[in-house]
């Protein structure tokens, strides 16, 4: 198998090159031959709302999926060490680490010192978080002084702070490289915004994905299974492999809530299923 | 987003055709631009074994899966005209399609009279069966008779008739054009055929597949979700769009029988995600 997949990996990378004229297709013969590359899925915590965390454990179990960041119906922010120990050992456990915390609003200076030392005690790498406009150069300090990443994330056209990808860019673009964006490609489309666009323009900056898919790209589109929706994720994972994106494509699933595993399983193999066409 | 669909689909002819050499590359200028192609799901009874008729069709309209064969669990081969109008009956109600009955073993040719006739009364378009080596030409006999297709089955390793496709092709490849193969990929697998090869080689003879994925292409490999096992679906995929194969990929899904819908579902998600990106 491994030599046909091979040839037709090396097909496709002849195609992109060949899509972008001759001279991207020369350049394409004189570069050295890439890694195979592949894409992690994660789960966003908020997918388990209705779930405690042994049956969200198993259900990440039966998904295969071994990332994930945890939300405060998990993981309270006022917990104990002691208590934070317990909740990520049991993933850890599992086989599941806890990449992350959040998303967390943050709308004054204490909530941020909450966030960074709640996020120092659970040992993750990054918060998930919206802080609000005037906190975003504390926020910056505190990424600084922690040395723990923030992903900002986009939730669409409600949103009066960050409705799409750009509103994110825009206001860090020139802050320390440990401010980031999590892109959350449902509510990107919402907002008018093209996800694997978001993702090529911010590349530096995507640093956690929300993946999940919606019913059109309007304002009022609601949740759907991944594939079955409007987003375009052949386009979406061309993006992520051409920027090199290593961080995780965290599945957020907020279709059929209190019976979800039917539709998440479907979502993360579609997902898995473009991606490994892609790099074929 | 039709545009950039356009681009990257001809950008992905463009690559096949370059694959093939510099004749066929030229060839595939002066062909007319092809159709947008996508492949059928479907759904194999047996996958329901533990089931009822209704149960199976809520799992069915959950996957968004419309095309189904049914086994005689749901559909007795001794219903009178009546009981099989209210069962296939149930299935349209549902927005499903029964195109085909089986797997149906056939071992004298009082089975094979029984399995035409029974497969008169519901209407469909094709047996999936397996006749005995010495009723095969009794078998095409009724295929002409009825106009009703048979599509032998392979089932792998343990099979004394059909291990793989090859057993079968050799003994039909003479035959009336309406005596096929229902391709068991798993099955061939494990017999050591490749399935993307066999699509290829067996063209115009395939008329169903049993799509599922097994741990190891050995024969005693096992049940697993698809995409977590040892079939190329990428290649397989691209075989089947190459052949412009019209029929449907139906799942049989045999892992975690008493609960397998979150299994389904994955399979089906991944395979639609590879197909999704092989005609972006």
């Amino acid at each position: 198998m491994t030599t046909r997949r091979s040839f037709f990996k090396q097909a496709a990378i002849t195609a992109g090159a060949a899509a972008l004229g001759p001279v991207a297709a020369n350049a394409s013969l004189l570069a050295p031959s890439s890694p195979v590359k592949t894409l992690t899925m994660g789960m966003a915590g908020y997918s388990f709302v209705h779930f405690n965390v042994d049956d969200s454990i198993a259900m990440m179990n039966r998904l295969g999926i071994q990332q994930v960041t945890l939300k405060d119906f998990h993981l309270p922010y006022d917990s104990s060490q002691a208590k934070v120990n317990e909740i990520i050992g049991r993933f850890k456990q599992a086989g599941i680490h806890v990449y992350g915390l959040g998303v967390i609003y943050m709308k004054t200076a204490a909530e941020v010192d909450r966030s960074f030392e709640y996020a120092k005690k659970a040992g993750v790498e990054m918060i998930v978080g919206v802080p609000s406009y005037e906190l975003l150069s504390y926020t910056e300090n505190k990424v600084k002084e922690y040395n723990i990443k923030i992903a900002i994330h986009n939730h669409g056209p409600e949103d009066k702070l960050y409705p799409g990808p750009k509103d994110i860019y825009d206001r860090i673009k020139q802050m320390d490289a440990r401010v980031g964006i999590c892109l959350d490609i449902g509510h990107a489309l919402r907002a008018g915004a093209d996800p694997a666009k978001a993702v090529r323009d911010y590349a530096s900056r995507i640093f956690d994905m929300h993946i999940k898919d919606v019913t059109a790209p309007e304002k009022d589109a609601k949740a759907i299974e991944v594939g079955r929706g409007a987003i375009d994720f052949p386009a979406l994972v061309k993006a992520l492999l051409k920027i090199n994106y290593a961080g995780r494509c965290s599945l957020e699933f907020e279709k059929d809530m209190k019976d979800p595993l039917p539709g998440m399983a479907e979502s993360a193999g579609y997902f898995r299923g473009v991606v490994a066409a892609a790099v074929a």
